[in-house]
């Protein structure tokens, strides 16, 4: 099932996308309007309305976003990096968080915003200390991320909170797919574009740590708690992203999420 | 005033401290509860329950903690880093928050957590890119933190995610006191004893940013909440919590903050 967030007539509700439409598109979708929420029991109400006649949200408002980073070998190379022992394990806030088709704005320290397409998890119970063969009951499913990053600000400041945790820093979205299992995220082509260019182009079987690694590692040391999303790292081919820019994270089996740039002043 | 947090009957509430108690001691204060929130007009009930008959909880559920690193010279030296050219921004999630008396709780990964005492600035309203002369206008108050750190898990991990983030590593309490202006949070005595022996001592004055351009920094990327709290930063003196310790942070004109440290296995 894909499970959408979306606003309609000021409130805000979940639904289940049901059509197929062309990749990139959303034309013909409808959403079957959830009853409840998607982290306990729920039913469909029936009640349809088009997805073109709402506005979709980041599909979780996550309390924290737990992200990973050199998780790819040749994206660690390209940054001149060594691939680490150890997972790097850093935060974006839940500020940083915005939804499909909302802007991705330059904060004013930055004059070099990088794209980082990535495939996200989004976590469906409080757990803690998850061993690795437990992690796919953790999961309430996938969707995709820009882990965008202000690549100047990053190599300036040695902590990363203000370089990947400015406003506007984690585009979600378009929302959550629960029908693909640990073993298929393992193996699922993610790309990216910008302004419909191919810039980002790999495959999650390329991961260093694979998920259920990553889940096990982060809840060693802490809680995390339903909505809570890990970013799984990004493939080769980050690059700048300039204003008016539109770029697009694709993750098979998902969909695409697509985001605008603004660089103001 | 005072503002604490608190459960009571199972429920959860706000009350204002009233009452002197040596310091380090709980005994005799009363709780005004109050009707509404903190960060919102409130007022008094006049109900009042002794201090002693409730549990204390975080004073704030923060969304996120945004925490600085190195911001005093004789800590940066003492592990023998330079004092950075800008403050290192780092985030605890809401996840690490335990309130007064709550327990420490060493994370399996770690064999050497150590105590930093710090001033913990509370966020009272929703702010973005504020400048230095505006920082006044969005605090609420000030409570007392540790910044628990898995030092030898810092040193192995380039991002400081698990090793400052983990479950019980921000201890904050007891309360909130309001009535401490910018000015006056420029120059307190803040300390940090563990069973008893005096650990650290340093004052707000020797700070390398004051609050105010803290806040200027962190806002200049992100969006602050209702809540949010921010650490300032650690004197000198940090060092090793055992199994069985009682850590207390203590700030003039706020209160003690007190916690004791358990090791597993």
């Amino acid at each position: 099932m894909r499970i959408a967030r979306f606003s309609i007539d000021g409130n805000v509700a979940f639904g289940a996308v049901e059509g197929d439409a062309p990749p990139g598109s959303t034309e013909g979708l409808v959403l079957d309007i959830i009853k409840g929420i998607p982290f306990a029991d729920f039913e469909l109400s029936g009640t349809k309305v088009p997805l073109d006649a709402v506005r979709l949200l980041p599909p979780v408002l996550p309390n924290k976003v737990v992200a990973i980073g050199r998780n790819y070998a040749e994206h660690a190379a390209e940054l001149g990096h060594e691939v680490p022992d150890e997972p790097v394990v850093f935060f974006k806030p839940s500020t940083s968080v915005i939804g499909p088709g909302d802007t991705i704005t330059y904060p004013s320290f930055s004059q070099e915003l990088h794209h980082e397409a990535e495939l996200a998890v989004v976590i469906g119970r409080m757990c803690r200390e998850v061993p690795r063969e437990r992690a796919a009951d953790v999961i309430l499913g996938y969707t995709c991320a820009n882990d965008v990053t202000a690549r100047d600000a990053q190599r300036r400041e040695k902590q990363w909170a203000r370089a990947k945790g400015f406003d506007s820093s984690c585009p979600l979205g378009p929302w959550v797919e629960t029908d693909i299992d640990l073993a298929a995220a393992a193996d699922l082509t993610i790309q990216c574009t910008v302004n419909g260019e191919q810039r980002q182009l790999g495959r999650t079987t390329e991961m260093i740590r694979p998920v259920a690694d990553l889940i096990a590692h982060i809840t060693e040391a802490m809680t995390l708690l339903p909505g809570d999303v890990v970013l799984t790292g990004t493939p080769a081919g980050v690059g700048p992203l300039h204003d008016g820019d539109q770029v697009a994270v694709s993750i098979e089996g998902i969909g695409t999420l697509t985001n605008k740039v603004i660089k103001r002043g």
